[in-house]
C-alpha cells in the first residue's frame, strides 16, 4: 500500500510503498479516509521534533486521522464504523499511565507518538490499532473526523486549566488565544460559546483569511504588532484565560502579567531553548498576590477525543469549510504540506467513506 | 488599652495607648491572648509592604491572633469561646468575594488586611470582629491558636495545588519545601504525614535549630549551598510538589525544571522586582511537555482556618515547643520582633486564657 513518510534528514515527505498492515489480536484494521497536517508534522519533517521507529530509516507521518473499520478482527467494533485513533502508544508493554487511560500524562520514555516519535503514523491506505485507541465517531463526521485530534488537544488543556481554578468560584468572562493557526481557530470556535468575550492574537495584517474567520465566529482579532501580549489588559481588559498556542516563549511570561486576578494561562506551544531577561521578581509576585496559575498541556486521551466529537458537532459547517483550505488526493499529496498565507488546515485523502 | 503599632516611617514597633474598641452590630468583642509575629510583620515594619488605615499615621500590627470572646454582643458566640480571627476585611461594604466566603481571592483594592494593609491588626488588649470572621477553636489550642493563621496559608496553597492536579490521577510521593522559617517548618510538619518523602531547603549550616526540627519531624534537610534547587532532582529525585516560601524569585523559575513530570509548584513568597536572565524557551517547553503547573497562593479563608485547626491538633507538642522560641509579655514585646538564628516563631502575650 501507499504511505507518506519522511526519511531521516530528507527534510520533505515522500510517497513510499509499504506492506499492508496485519492486525494483531485486539487490533482492528482501519481503512484510512483523511489525515490532517499540522505544525507538529512540519517540525517532524524539518527534523526538529520526533524520531523514526527504532531500527528504521523513515517515519510514516500523520497523527490526525479518521478511517473506517475494514476488519474488526474480533474486536467489538463493526465493519464500516467510522473511527479516530488516539496518538500515544506504550513503547514496551503497558505502563501505569496507559493502564489507567491517561497516556497523555506519561513522561518521556514511557510513550511513543504515532507519526511523531518512535512509531509510524496514519498516513497510509490502511493502519491497525488496538481497539481501545480507536474512538468511534458519528458517520456524518467522516469527512472532518481528522479535526477530532486537534480539538481534543484543546479539550485537555481547558480541562486542566479549569481544574486549576476549581478550588474557588471562578467565573471567567474572557479568553485570549495566542495564535491564529488552525488550532487557535478551532479553539476560538469553542471559546465563543463558553466565554462572553473571546479574542485571537496573531501577527497578520488585513486582508487575511484567518482574521475573516475570527470575526465571522464573533471573536475579536488582536494584531500583535499593534497590541503585544503585555498591552492586552489596557486595550481589551485583562483576560481570565490565556491559551498559548504559538510556542513563542516570551508570550508565556508576558501572559502571567496580562492575566486578570485568579486567571490561568494554558501553555501548549513547544519552543526551543531561548535565553532572555525577565523581571522574575515581578512575575513571581504577580502569580502569588493574584492567585494566578500556569498549566502546561500536551497530548490528550480517549475522553478528550469523545468531548472533541461533541464540540466538533456544534461547529458551523461554514466555519469548517473556511478552516479546511485544502484536501488533497494522494497524487498531489505534497500540496497538503505547503504552508503559506492562503493555508489554514489541510488534509490528505486516502479513500472515501462511500468506497468499499 | 495598650497596642503595638508602627508609625509611618518609624521602622520599629512601639507600645501605644488607644481607646478600647466597641463592637458594632454583628461584631463580638475579643480579649486578645497571643499574637504571632512573622515575616510579613517585619516587611510591614520596614515599610516594604502594607500601609496604614486611611487618614491615620500608624498601623496596629498583628494578623496571627488568638483570643477569648469577652462580649458576644448578640452574636451566636458565647463568652469564653476561644476564637481565631481571619485577616481580610471588605474595605467599602461587602463585595462578591467576601459574600461568597472567598476574600482570599479578592484582587487589589477589594480587601484590607488587618495588621498589614488598610486596617488595624490584632496586637492590642482587645479587638472586635464581625462574627463570620471569628473561627472558634478548641479550648486546648488557646495557647498555640496564633499558629492557626500561618497553617491556614498552607492549607489554601495545598488545596489549590491539588486542585490543579485533579484532572488526572496524581499520586505524589515527594515534596520539597523551599524555606526553613516558621511557615516552612509548619508545612513540613503537615507534609511528613501526606508524602512518603518530605524535604526542607535552607541555607543554614549545622549546628542549627531548624535543621534539628526538620530531622526530628522525619524530614530531610537540603542545604542550598551544597544542593541548589536545580540540583535537587539529581541528588534527591525530582519532587512532585514544590512549596516556595522564600520569595526568592530564581527559586520559582528553577522549581519548574526541578519538578517531576506532572508536578506542581506552589508559590507563596512575595519578592520585589528583580530582573535576571532565564532560559525561557526551556522553562516554557518543560511546563508543556511534562504537564506541569505553577500556582500562586495568597491569604486564606474560613475553611482553611478550620482545616488548619485539624492539622494543628495532629502536630506533636514537642515540635510546637521547639518551633515557638519565645512568647513575650507586653513589657518585653520588642523581643518578639528580634529575628536571629536562635529565633523561629515568636508571639506577644496580651492576656492569659485563665484570666477573667
Amino acid at each position: 500500500m501507499k504511505a507518506i513518510a519522511v526519511k531521516s534528514g530528507a527534510g520533505k515527505p515522500e510517497l513510499i510503498e509499504v506492506p499492508d498492515p496485519v492486525p494483531d489480536d485486539g487490533e482492528a484494521l482501519v481503512r484510512t479516509l483523511r489525515v490532517g497536517v499540522d505544525g507538529t508534522d512540519h517540525e517532524v519533517i524539518a527534523g526538529g521534533h520526533g524520531g523514526t521507529p527504532e531500527g528504521e530509516d523513515h517515519l510514516i507521518l500523520g497523527h490526525e486521522a479518521v478511517g473506517v473499520v475494514a476488519d474488526p478482527n474480533g474486536t467489538s467494533l463493526s465493519e464500516g464504523d467510522v473511527v479516530v485513533p488516539t496518538v500515544r502508544r506504550a513503547p514496551n508493554g503497558p505502563n501505569e499511565y496507559f493502564e489507567r487511560g491517561e497516556p497523555d500524562m506519561a513522561p518521556d520514555g514511557q510513550y511513543h507518538e504515532r507519526g511523531i516519535v518512535g512509531k509510524h503514523g496514519f498516513m497510509s491506505e490502511y493502519f491497525t490499532s488496538p481497539e481501545e485507541y480507536l474512538v468511534p465517531i458519528p458517520d456524518e463526521l467522516a469527512e472532518i473526523g481528522f479535526l477530532v485530534e486537534p480539538v481534543s488537544i484543546t479539550e485537555k488543556a481547558v480541562e486542566h486549566a479549569r481544574a486549576s481554578r476549581s478550588a474557588f468560584e471562578w467565573n471567567p468572562s474572557s479568553a485570549v488565544i495566542l495564535g491564529n493557526g488552525s488550532l487557535g481557530l478551532l479553539t476560538l470556535a469553542m471559546f465563543v460559546d463558553s466565554f462572553d468575550r473571546a479574542y485571537c492574537l496573531g501577527r497578520r495584517e488585513r486582508p487575511d483569511i484567518t482574521i475573516d474567520i475570527i470575526e465571522s465566529l464573533g471573536g475579536t482579532y488582536i494584531n500583535s504588532n499593534e497590541t503585544p501580549v503585555a498591552a492586552i489588559p489596557d486595550v481589551y481588559g485583562a483576560p481570565d484565560l490565556i491559551y498559548e498556542a504559538t510556542g513563542y516563549a516570551k508570550h508565556a511570561f508576558d501572559s502571567v502579567e496580562a492575566l486578570a486576578p485568579n486567571g490561568v494561562a494554558a501553555l501548549l506551544g513547544v519552543p526551543g531553548d531561548w535565553e532572555f531577561e525577565v523581571n522574575g521578581g515581578k512575575i513571581h509576585r504577580e502569580i502569588v498576590l493574584h492567585n494566578k496559575a500556569i498549566i502546561g498541556s500536551v497530548n490528550s486521551h480517549v475522553h478528550h477525543f469523545e468531548a472533541a466529537v461533541d464540540s466538533l458537532q456544534r461547529m458551523d459547517d461554514e466555519f469548517i469549510d473556511a478552516l479546511v483550505t485544502g484536501v488533497y488526493e494522494l497524487d498531489s499529496f505534497a500540496d497538503a504540506f505547503v504552508n503559506d498565507d492562503t493555508t489554514i488546515k489541510t488534509a490528505v485523502q486516502f479513500s472515501r467513506y462511500e468506497e468499499r
